[in-house]
């Protein structure tokens, strides 16, 4: 099955801006986008960047500078179902996370995030079409609901949590060991426990 | 199975305290608690709830003013295992989730909470103790480890969402329709879109 990983190449993780510099913010963006990738290939799916600027990673890449919706759309108009659409900020995935959105047998698969966004897609319908705005998995339900296809939810904590905010930070340093908690932990974040609370810290620089 | 389910009855949910009253709280945190016991009735283990005062519920009510961690503990030792520990604030818990949660044959399955938390265990291996402190996660990793427990994480969106905070009270009208979620929309509680954010609103009253 062939899977779409919308990437923003231009302006990553601007969420991120009190905790990590631009460039900062690049590298760790690239390092999640990294993570996702090896985690759909491991499952056995073949992940295409959708990238608003050329990126380096090692899988094919389309470069299409249109509106997240429209291009997405875009790729679900031209391929034959299934097609799947996975998150680049999906730095919590892992293969059986994939494997457990890829399963199901319905026309439309949705890992919701959190807040009513729409993390993951798997379409097999092929009239099923995106819309990332607003309450984006209450569109998607009724989306399906009217073009008559089934729809299945997966209840997956890794694949709800997209990594955005200085709090998320601390979802990728208990739960994964990828690209982008190596890049983390080498820049000098870990977790540690203040007030009886987790609260991420940053070591100074000698 | 024996699953406690842990329920401050005294001052339930103060982190929504600028959104509901302090009676509003209590008639949330209480259909909240039936919604997680019906949860774990309909995956067919028998729920006790482990509360700081007595509640009106139709499953059997202990009592117990310490600690979370003590009062849990204390289950713990004086039960054979497998026990079961689910909290009552795990509003979007459902059979399915429930049964995914006991269906590991490790010694210890926990469900992560966001942030480091841990939002519901199994035990099966006598000499494992929680510690809810700080990131009781990680603690309860080493524990696991420390005893030689084999440990299972459920990924599960629906047992690390705790409802907490007025953001959590979306994922409750996003996600299930039980008490809870009929509470708040017998309140005027409902889900818009401003600025193109979901946003919770509540309808003035008239």
């Amino acid at each position: 099955m062939r899977v779409f990983v919308p990437f923003d190449g231009q302006t990553p993780k601007t969420s991120l801006a009190g905790t990590l510099t631009s460039d900062e913010r690049q590298a760790f963006a690239m390092a999640s986008l990294r993570d996702v990738i090896q985690a759909i290939t491991a499952a056995g799916y073949e992940p295409t960047v959708l990238a608003t600027t050329p990126v380096d990673v090692d899988v094919p890449v389309e470069v299409d500078t249109r509106a997240l919706t429209t291009a997405v759309n875009d790729r679900l108009a031209t391929h034959t179902p299934p097609v799947g659409i996975i998150m680049a900020d999906l730095t919590l995935a892992t293969p059986t996370a994939i494997q457990r959105l890829c399963a199901p047998e319905a026309d439309v698969v949705i890992a919701p995030g959190q807040g009513g966004g729409t993390n993951a897609v798997v379409a097999r319908h092929d009239a099923f079409r995106v819309d990332y705005h607003g309450v984006s998995l209450r569109d998607h339900r009724a989306i399906a609901a009217d073009i008559g296809a089934t729809l299945t939810e997966v209840d997956s904590y890794r694949l709800s949590t997209d990594i955005d905010t200085r709090e998320d930070l601390k979802e990728v340093l208990l739960h994964t060991d990828g690209a982008a908690a190596q890049w983390l932990t080498e820049k000098g974040f870990q977790l540690i426990v203040k007030d009886d609370e987790p609260v991420l810290s940053r070591a100074e620089r000698t």
